[in-house]
């Protein structure tokens, strides 16, 4: 939703088509085959309503499943893992780049990978946060608990020396206030949610995709459990009223 | 697998079939509809494999889909809330009796409704846990982050005067040492395993279901992502060497 809310900041005429896994979720913590074969599943679901161009926006799937996507969909698909690394290279001075993710993100090696093709000399160190979604998912976001586990997860990185820490799951922001407490004020935090929604403009603008002139936006919100849930957290999170939820079985 | 280990000890003799749906898992947070397919793909490819006899080993699931799953198979099917019930019930000496699980199995009411069918003036005082299965999960068991996390959900249950507590979620049995360590010796905990291979024993003796003498049993395990990680834990935590874990697609 983080990217969501970006993507329609930036290009307010574009209609968007939400899908949310909310049955199968956490992604974090599944095999590279499950979270590819889910991934494909959920862009199926999507094609058959006519999109021009995929977001994956979740770090997980973007890791283990973006390249299968790519092989094989006949629309733009774009990723969150290459903004967030280009997002990082931009603010990072010491060339010391931290990564938090899943279980499943960091072990692909992606964000690694995507930072050091882009910059061979980068030093990336990466740590797996699994606590931090079920956390954020609580509303557990600030005092002593969240506290106790981020300096755990995080004082390896603080002791690494690095800059510049990207937070690589989508879930994370919600976690800012309290990561920023136990970094310090002199690491810089990176969302890939803002990037992502640039280069999804990039592309719209480059590929000539642009929704014609003058047509209503209008956006669809799919989840494949609980769409009421998903609605009182997302009505608040995206702070605009939605028209309605759809549950969706795939 | 808390509850496998009990039922393999108590009917050496019975071939046991394990099913963990580790792609979906977990369960406890998914709405009742979705809990209820699931927990039904499950029973389906279970009776493929000509069981006599279905437990449905998870809090969330026996508390959801239990009824579901009795009116629909031809087989027996034994779920925990029940036998766990019985079990709090047994132990308590002031007949306040305190419940955690999942948000799914909590708000179901599903044990709250077992424990005052069986005796109606039973004071039954339910939290959910969420955290507690990412934390056994991860291995995070002991220390100070169990400990708070365990504070803040079991402080509300000791100021109500509870003599036993049903852990009612598998994964808590995990917990054990914290969450006794959290309530003090006055408090008892009640694992639904030990109990639930009770009455699975007795319905097997009462509906003459027994193996033929003489038949060495064997134990198979399925798993619906990651046999090999799967394979890794369990070997530890029912240390028995497995024979093989195979992968299924349902």
């Amino acid at each position: 939703m983080t990217v969501f809310r970006q993507i329609a900041t930036r290009l307010p005429e574009e209609s968007l088509i939400y899908l949310g896994d909310t049955a199968r979720v956490p992604y974090g913590s599944k095999s590279r085959n499950t979270v590819i074969r889910y991934a494909q599943a959920c862009a199926r679901l999507l094609l058959a309503q006519d999109i021009k161009l995929l977001v994956v926006a979740c770090n997980t799937a973007s890791a283990f499943a973006l390249e299968a996507l790519q092989d094989s969909l006949e629309v733009p698909v774009i990723g969150v893992v290459e903004p967030g690394a280009r997002a990082a290279l931009a603010r990072s001075r010491n060339r010391r780049i931290g990564v938090i993710g899943t279980v499943g993100a960091i072990n692909s090696g992606a964000y690694t990978e995507a930072l050091q093709r882009i910059e061979p000399e980068v030093v990336v160190h990466a740590q797996a946060c699994p606590l931090f979604v079920p956390l954020a998912e609580e509303g557990w976001t600030h005092g002593e608990v969240p506290r106790k586990v981020a300096d755990a997860y995080l004082q390896g990185l603080l002791a690494e020396g690095i800059d510049t820490l990207v937070l690589g799951c989508t879930h994370y922001p919600l976690l800012k206030d309290t990561i920023q407490e136990t970094l310090g004020p002199k690491v810089t935090l990176v969302d890939s949610a803002e990037e992502t929604a640039v280069t999804v403009a990039q592309c719209v603008t480059e590929m000539r995709l642009s929704a014609a002139p003058g047509v209503m936006p209008l956006h669809r919100f799919l989840v494949s459990d609980a769409p009421e849930s998903f609605q009182r957290v997302s009505r608040h999170f995206l702070q605009m009223p939605l028209l309605a939820v759809e549950w969706v079985d795939f």
